[in-house]
């Protein structure tokens, strides 16, 4: 190897570690967003809203940044076949953080909404789901740094248990505004809560499934998601 | 230019019309069973979720299709810097359009649940609702495939009045569920099936966006939904 080539290698592996924790960055703001959004629900405050969008921000340019470091990895490393689907894994990947990102100021956003009314029963499971939703996410960004396939497909699995918390909280929400008529509007807000929840679980599905394909080079994208819908009516 | 240089520049012309081809196909398919899942709304037709379920195959296998292609090309072509853009936006576009292809089987399923109720007057709005989506859909992938950067801006244009009409939407099914609560769990049906037009809509901006940062070099992507958030609550 000419001193050359091993100079472009080096490089080539400074960039590709550049975006992994770039995307690990992503993925670390947006479970903090995430937290804070959460933590505004319990606590009725009304001012993280305002943070969570602020934060969001961030996520937005990281996402726009690794973007661009995969175009240009793409235009000047010509990467082999493996790092290519990585590449190409990252693309995607960075779309469904900056997608929870959204989700997170969605949710402090519905939270700031019904912040000075009383809270509802119903919504109690929501911290709960919230937690999973989180780890699911962690685990499977976690797993596509590392390539490690069986803790990618231990994330898929953890997806149902978040399906059925979304469908018994939903059924009790509206049992609660079939009861309660005057709490229609706050009720409504945590069902939108739940299904942003539900969302997040599936964004950290996506990329567990990338890793799966990565690693295994077997695409399991549809294999779960034809089943899943199946259940979820 | 030798022979064989002209040989894999043709190569690479019909391998990318391929890509373009591909993608204007899954867009037609999802454009189909979202008017398929919404006639299952209009006619009350419980019959129609599991040919939308089918027919969303398809997408999903096209979505992989697209996917081994643009990493095939990226491979064999080491394509040039905006060739390069093409086909980095290709990839996430067919993520945006296997996604509209779930969210008709989420409205097709919402439509089988309600099928045999009787009809709610506030639902009216919908499918006036999924006929901006579906065109705005459209019109973005037609902008993508040729390049046109002024169909793409006036495609973003027409987000807010679809965003709006979910606004309305959301408030006269809440008033619904409020007067009538044996009426909440038909009402919720509804109010999914508005939020998930409003994410057709959403896909498609998406799309849009990164027309105008392929043909411009700007990317507007965060520039768009930072105002939009703002207004969004």
């Amino acid at each position: 190897m000419s001193a050359n080539e091993h100079h472009i290698i080096k490089q080539f592996d400074v960039e590709l570690r550049i975006l992994k924790d770039k995307l690990l960055l992503m993925a670390s703001v947006v479970e903090d967003l995430l937290a804070s959004a959460m933590r505004a629900l319990r606590e009725r405050d009304p001012a993280v809203a305002e943070q969570v969008a602020q934060g969001d921000r961030q996520v937005n340019v990281l996402e726009m940044e690794v973007d661009e470091l995969c175009v240009r990895i793409l235009a000047l490393r010509q990467p082999a076949a493996s790092d290519l689907r990585f590449i190409a894994a990252s693309l995607k990947i960075c779309t469904d953080l900056e997608r929870v990102g959204d989700l997170a100021v969605n949710i402090a956003e519905r939270a700031e909404a019904i912040a000075h009314e009383s809270p509802l029963a119903a919504g109690a499971d929501l911290q709960r789901m919230a937690q999973g939703a989180q780890d699911m996410l962690r685990d499977a960004l976690d797993a596509f740094v590392r390539g490690d396939a069986d803790q990618a497909e231990e994330v898929l699995e953890r997806d149902q248990a978040i399906d059925d918390q979304y469908v018994e909280t939903f059924h009790s929400l509206a049992d609660q505004m079939r009861a309660e008529p005057e709490s229609v509007e706050r009720a409504l807000s945590l069902v939108f809560i739940a299904k942003h929840l539900e969302r997040v679980a599936d964004h950290a599905t996506n990329i567990a499934e990338m890793v799966v394909y990565l690693v295994r080079g077997q695409d399991v994208r549809h294999k779960f998601s034809v089943e899943e819908r199946n259940r979820r009516g």
